[in-house]
């Protein structure tokens, strides 16, 4: 246990990375330490307008910076995998950006090198650590049998062939950028599924526009999920239980409050407010567990993370 | 045109029968002149408890009857076609409760004799007559391009081999039961589908205790459509388009408010409220019909009945 904040070191300088730099000021868990990018003249531009007191031209220098306790990796998805071991090969504890990785098979791969250097790995999965869900993980048993989880994130782009959500060599397309919240929450409260459908409509350059799924799961249970780059939807998430339900209000991955809505008698409101994005509770969790001396976190763990990546690509093969 | 109102002749007694009688009350284009049932013990109850001046104790009787303009098809879905054809040729004008029949070839035969006989038929899809349900087809065109449609309908019942939606032999199922609501929604906003996926979890009797469906669509749209009979679900139903989306309050398929969400700008809510079951509508647009002379309705036409029942039919052949 130690009583000074964790000195972060953020790889990229993209929106994530900027947003995780604010949120960390609501902390007193962590502070931004340096921050490194291809060019030295984007850590420069990032560092300046956050106050960050130390900037790497290079993510190597980053990851071998003494003064960096933990890094968090949030480049564009394609480069998770390289940096993120990059990172653990420089000795260092790992907060990988969501998705994790591209793939299944280079997910094991970090998690095989973080346990081979016993290193604290974890995806970024925010939603995760957010009082509400943490609380309806809590009301869970009192659904009864979970019957139906739905979810869906619609946000919608202009067409832009730029834009890296939309171009294939960055990891565009709407599964791996908004799909993997409603995939994670399903798998949060289902696990694994055993039947995987998929149905989806190219953009015009040729990613997946919009990515509708169900999940069978051994119980019985099924997941109806949905996201597309190209429209507004609801995002809010509902789980069915034989005895209740409980439906969140959108966007349903970040800050949000909740209804339990029993099958018989009245229905409880929870309210929840929160500070910033919602991203400081991710940097609280990596340092209760470094503080602890663990390796990852039991609301994250690594072998759902790889799970959800295996999802992720069944997803990706069984598109219609 | 007439001002008498339309004597309707109610094939059936089951619940459905009763609920349709009741709300007959509330209109002034009809009134229930008679009821059919297989024995005269059920006619005689039905009509006791709802003042009805006629009962029949065969669907035959009820059918020949000079003294019903129209006769309404209350009975069990397998035995919708026969029941149909049997008013048909008894040279009645008939509305044939949801599901319309057991599936597309069916349906087929019941709309070929309708025309050959020149006599009115429709589908009991009440829904689509509902106040709420016209307001939202004519803000379609304010929505931009239709990316996603969703609905779902769950409702839980106790587990009961004599219950008719457990019963194979009854056409049980959440499907053809719960899910036909779903299904029209979407038939109504996209048409007919190019592509169908389903998902199926069985009951202890084997019939589907949940059907997940996607649906894609020519212009790319996609549906994502659930139904169970084993957990009370949301209910309601979500119209996303490029520039605006309905999010329509469960139960959507009842009488219900809505609110209308533009990508930028206020949303603005429509509130909706109504008399009775809302099942005098479709009661209303029968006798508005018949009274200009048409044979169908152009809310609910037959061709798009058949290609609802098609899609039925696709959805429980693509179960994996």
């Amino acid at each position: 246990m130690t009583d000074k904040p964790l000195r972060w070191g953020i790889m990229g300088t993209g929106g994530i990375a900027g947003a995780f730099a604010e949120d960390l000021k609501l902390t007193d868990s962590g502070v931004v330490a340096a921050v490194g990018s291809r060019t030295a003249e984007s850590a420069e531009r990032f560092a300046d307008a956050r106050g960050v007191p130390t900037r790497h031209g290079s993510y190597e220098a980053l990851a071998n910076d003494p003064d960096v306790d933990v890094v968090y990796v949030a480049t564009p998805h394609p480069m998770h995998h390289g940096n993120a071991r990059l990172a653990l090969e420089a000795g260092k504890p790992v907060l990988v950006e969501k998705p994790f990785t591209m793939n299944a098979e280079e997910a094991r791969d970090l998690v095989a090198l973080a346990k081979e250097r016993d290193l604290f790995l974890m995806e970024a999965m925010w939603t995760r650590f957010l009082p509400h869900v943490r609380h309806i993980r809590e009301l869970l048993p009192s659904l009864g049998d979970v019957v139906t989880v739905s979810a869906d994130h619609g946000q919608w782009f202009a067409e832009d062939s730029e834009f890296r959500l939309f171009a294939p060599e960055l990891g565009g397309g709407a599964l791996l950028d908004l799909g993997i919240y409603p995939v994670s929450f399903a798998s949060m409260v289902l696990g694994e599924p055993d039947r995987v459908a998929a149905m989806a409509t190219p953009a015009f350059t040729g990613v997946d526009a919009q990515m509708s799924m169900l999940f069978g799961y051994p119980g019985g249970a099924q997941a109806v999920l949905n996201c597309t780059l190209s429209a507004v939807s609801p995002t809010t998430a509902v789980i069915v239980g034989t005895d209740a339900r409980i439906e969140v209000d959108g966007p349903f991955y970040a800050p949000a409050s909740f209804t339990l809505i029993p099958r018989e008698g009245e229905r409880v409101r929870y309210e929840y407010v929160d500070e910033g994005r919602g991203l400081r509770h991710q940097a609280d969790e990596v340092a209760r567990r470094l503080a602890a001396g663990e390796t990852e976190s039991p609301l994250m763990p690594l072998a759902e993370t790889v799970s959800i990546m295996t999802i992720m690509d069944r997803v990706l093969s069984a598109v219609e």
